[in-house]
């Protein structure tokens, strides 16, 4: 079947014809808004060099480890995914990458790249085996006109605010250039994501710390250099315009120590003596230092936890970081989070997201938290469960225990730019299905599900990101 | 929008038509029953007394922790709700609940504010900032009617058993008064509630451990004199017409330790000198104890386990306890209540409900084991779980494995006096919209579906609570 | 009632008439295909032997334990269900059964047998305590017709292949004589199952050890021997049609030891002198060893864990094993199968089926590994989640991670030989609705679907198992 879905102007809405229509006229309130993405990983010196994307193997294929995991699955070596000293050329990616289309089916992937080849490309087409290599060309036709260079596409896809997450160390120049810019009228905001500083495991973290500690300690060392460190580099953040930063830990666990602890620790994972025990408290000691820090200088706190990153080593090993096998698991929030929030869940103005993984604390821990906490936001679902029906199931689980008030807005989370427009579409698609059963039910009104879907797609992300 | 919701014959029911058909037809069946409540929160003496309300923020939002917890999250501070010391005036706490409404859209909640609302003080208005004070004056007057005292609504509500909490040393004087009283038609029932006597982390337990023996060992003394002054203490709410006992836990572990060995540890605990792990054998004991004694004094055992009560500790000290801040965590039936059931698993005519807050146990521990066990049967959404989306997730997590028979019939279990016709008319238009989905689907009959719907509302509670 | 809802052509398909009739035309495309069971508990002498059936209670109660552990928990004690040494006669425990009927409302159980009941019997009325008699006679009747032999509902079932659960020195005799049948054209194929060979918690492992290591290590002794004789009969059963080897462990530990540490707990267990500690160490690197070995060889290899087995000491001591009363618990595999799937996780063939109990796993956990790893496979929804609802729930979760290649097909796991058509038709229907909600939903074209249902109904078995 060559026709393209994405088409269909009524896609991922209800099947039952009375909510379809419901949710069709909220879809409609928002369809054109504004693009607000206050997290993901596009680089912002794509932006600001404005090169041509290479390849459509290079662009949609190879760097997004939601695509090549899958083809991978069906039998398809990394290296033939483009990764790797023996990568194949982009031609045979792509070729691989249409073959694989029906594993596509039903994913959430799937549906993105349908709607990137539809309104991106104009692509009604689906990728076969046999017509891989004309779409191959078509793409990259595409790519050489100025049309497609990142900021005219920006501005296409009607991006206002485009988050980027950064190295604590980075001179953030990309970011500074695009806000001198006045050509160029987007918001690109760094993020702060000191993740290699702060989790001693780090195959890098002793250099990184003596880095750290030299470039922002301004004369102070040890502990004391490296907390200051983190505050001034938080602080040359929020010069630049960041909002957030954000934490990629394997567990939410928090710890409050004195700081002499904390020192001691601190000097023995420098000294490479740290065990099991002191990497774990002095993380969650560190995710404490994080809180407070942002309760001082406002940057909204964003905790990403619950995945085994690189679970394959022989594929790491071979082919690095973020290759696609970074497997969740179960995550406890409530004891957790709990020795942070003593002292800060109630601070003025503090904004904390939670983000999951383990579908299971939507409704059994964050929506009660998020309930109560007056910092505490719920996450969007996030990576796997970005798509509609985790979605939906989302929204079912947490309105009842914390109504909307307490959602983050959405997260794209890409590193694919090019499928942005598509991931908030699809977003905004399943807010509008969810409001519609309400409103069909008998639940809410339709007249605040009019309100309640611009808010959801538009207030919520301003309001909790402090945009 | 100031229409009221609450107002629609539909509401709450699917929104396909013919399933909603079928689903309206079956709560026809069962909207006039009486309520049957068979484990909830309300003071016998408010009955007894038959005192007037005092206001509408006192009745309706102060003491509601399911209430103030959201408007809090919204960011108005506790003494703003009329808690604690600085508690502001009625009016000011009203003010602040009707401006906060928007947030309880889509909540169980708020579902349940808007049925009082027009059910009983006949409002058919929204609350908004606007309308807060004409609405106060409005149920304020309502609340100095003489049709308005507790037991003209609790004739009104239509309630035939109304289940109150009690300590294992309340005299249950306003229950025996009610029960003697020719006047009074309903049925008001203590329950065996007795945690902090079980609970050595309670910070009282050592003095009601003396108080308790004091009354109730006949001249015992030690851990013999407090087992039997706990069996006494349950003959005499027996007594007074108590059906049930109840047991709010923290993990649902239970432990078969001899005499000794359970002898050790309570004197242990007496001198302040016991370990955690000490204090946890101790409670998993008491568990098993309390089963032997519901075999031998028929009382129905329910445990309510996986809460982390008082989860922020500088509100738990300035506003006490039920202050919303309770957050549920991860538990496990299986292993832990397995020491019980090897002894009491198949006693005769032993009823034991099990409540949960996490969801994942519903079809994965807890339909199966009330699908074996004679004794067990599951307890229905309680909490956060309370609400229209999680009472159809629950149906379909256990109907598959345990069927109808096995689950408890709907349990209130709220303070909020006058929300109790609102919850149980909640609980009976899910129950028609599953059972309705089921007929619909080709999965049961109709007339059977018609049996099913009277015996979920009216058989189960009494069967499975001994009414 | 006693019309029974299995003739209806629609039964177990979705409400809204418009999915509806996508299901509907969905599954009239994959009902008459034949039956692939890659995966059950019938004994392969009953086929080959092909006698009668014993009466109704003895085929269609006493040893189904989904059955028997509803009507236990109603309050019927084991022995009048068939059950130890004081049984009652089979006409009774119909009686039992047939009175228990409306307790099997809404359960799959009830959906099976109804289906059993309409199809397989002729039979159109459901059972109720009046017409028990009548029906036993009835069925009774049919039993004693030769249509009614096992070999003639083989063929009449439309089986194609049936795989048996058997023991590592099983002759498999039984499984040859078929094969060599020319009068008999199904495969009826063995099934290698360890586990009282690996798990030395097994009360006869020692002596289990002692009789493998006698018939298949070919001389060799100790670790060396046991090894060598696993895969000598891992060999004999390939050989025999064996397409799979089923491991049903407590918990998805894997553990790679060398040699050396393996033989020596190997040793210390054959003394008895093994720890807890000792035997889960030993019995995850057998998982690790039956990996390798299934690498080597092809077969298959699934496993099923996750259950707490005899849950109930008193009912496993009077009256055996699989008797109602294995009790799921939590599972968690991203960590648990890291050591096997780090060195076999990429190997070329090898298969890996990963079922559970617990659903949570399936959206976090399963999806995402079989998302990557070529070996892996996302087991059909197993034991309690083998119904309707739970498998809509399953192909949610899965899904959009996952897309529909990377599950294993339907497994119906039964040693209820007349419940398989059911089981399987409720399966076909259920596959229907989920794709034809998608297609409602414009998430995949309706040509796609086609093709998506016949791949999942008899392509994925034949993939996934080799077939």
């Amino acid at each position: 079947m060559a026709h393209s879905m994405a088409a269909h102007p009524d896609r991922l809405l209800p099947a039952e014809p009375g909510v379809r229509d419901i949710a069709r006229s909220l879809y409609n309130l928002v369809e054109g808004l504004p693009i607000i993405s206050p997290h993901g990983h596009v680089d912002a010196a794509v932006i600001e060099q404005n090169l041509p994307f290479p390849d459509p193997a290079a662009l949609l294929v190879t760097p997004d480890h939601y695509v090549t995991r899958l083809i991978h699955a069906g039998g398809v070596p990394m290296d033939q995914l483009g990764l790797g000293e023996t990568a194949t050329g982009s031609r045979q990616v792509w070729r691989n990458f249409c073959a694989a289309w029906p594993d596509f089916e039903g994913t959430a992937s799937g549906y993105w790249i349908r709607q990137e080849f539809e309104h991106v490309f104009g692509l009604h087409d689906e990728p076969t085996a046999e017509n891989a290599d004309r779409i191959f060309d078509a793409i990259s036709a595409k790519l050489s006109e100025p049309g497609f260079r990142p900021r005219q596409l920006f501005k296409e896809f009607n991006i206002e605010v485009l988050a980027t997450t950064d190295d604590p160390l980075d001179s953030l120049d990309s970011h500074a250039a695009l806000a001198a810019d006045p050509a160029f009228a987007g918001r690109v905001l760094p993020t702060f994501r000191p993740d290699p500083y702060v989790n001693i495991a780090h195959p890098e973290w002793q250099d990184n710390v003596e880095r750290l500690i030299g470039v922002g300690a301004s004369g102070a060392s040890g502990y004391a250099g490296y907390i200051s460190a983190l505050e001034s580099r938080r602080r040359h953040f929020v010069e630049n315009g960041a909002v957030s930063a954000d934490h990629g830990v394997r567990t939410p666990a928090t710890l409050k120590l004195d700081a002499a602890d904390a020192e001691r620790l601190f000097e023995r994972a420098r000294a490479g003596k740290a065990s099991l025990a002191d990497r774990e408290a002095f993380e969650a000691h560190m995710m404490y230092q994080m809180a407070r820090m942002s309760v001082e200088d406002g940057l909204v706190m964003t905790i990403h936890p619950g995945s085994y990153r690189n679970h394959h080593g022989p594929t790491f090993e071979a082919f690095g970081a973020d290759t696609g096998h970074d497997i969740p698991f179960a995550v406890n929030y409530t004891e957790a989070i709990r020795p942070l929030l003593q002292d800060f869940g109630t601070a003025k103005d503090f904004h904390l997201v939670l983000f999951t993984l383990d579908e299971t604390v939507f409704s059994r821990e964050l929506a009660p938290l998020a309930g109560f906490y007056p910092s505490v936001y719920i996450g969007a679902p996030w990576w796997f469960l970005d798509a509609p029906d985790a979605m939906l199931r989302f929204r079912a689980a947490v309105t009842e225990t914390a109504g909307f008030s307490r959602t983050s807005g959405f997260i794209d989370d890409t590193r694919a730019f090019c499928s942005i427009p598509a991931r908030h579409d699809t977003s905004r698609r399943i807010e509008s299905s969810f409001l519609a059963r309400l409103v069909a039910e008998h639940r809410i009104s339709e007249e605040r599900a009019r309100e309640l879907i611009v808010d959801i797609v538009d207030a919520s992300p301003r309001r909790v990101f402090k945009l």
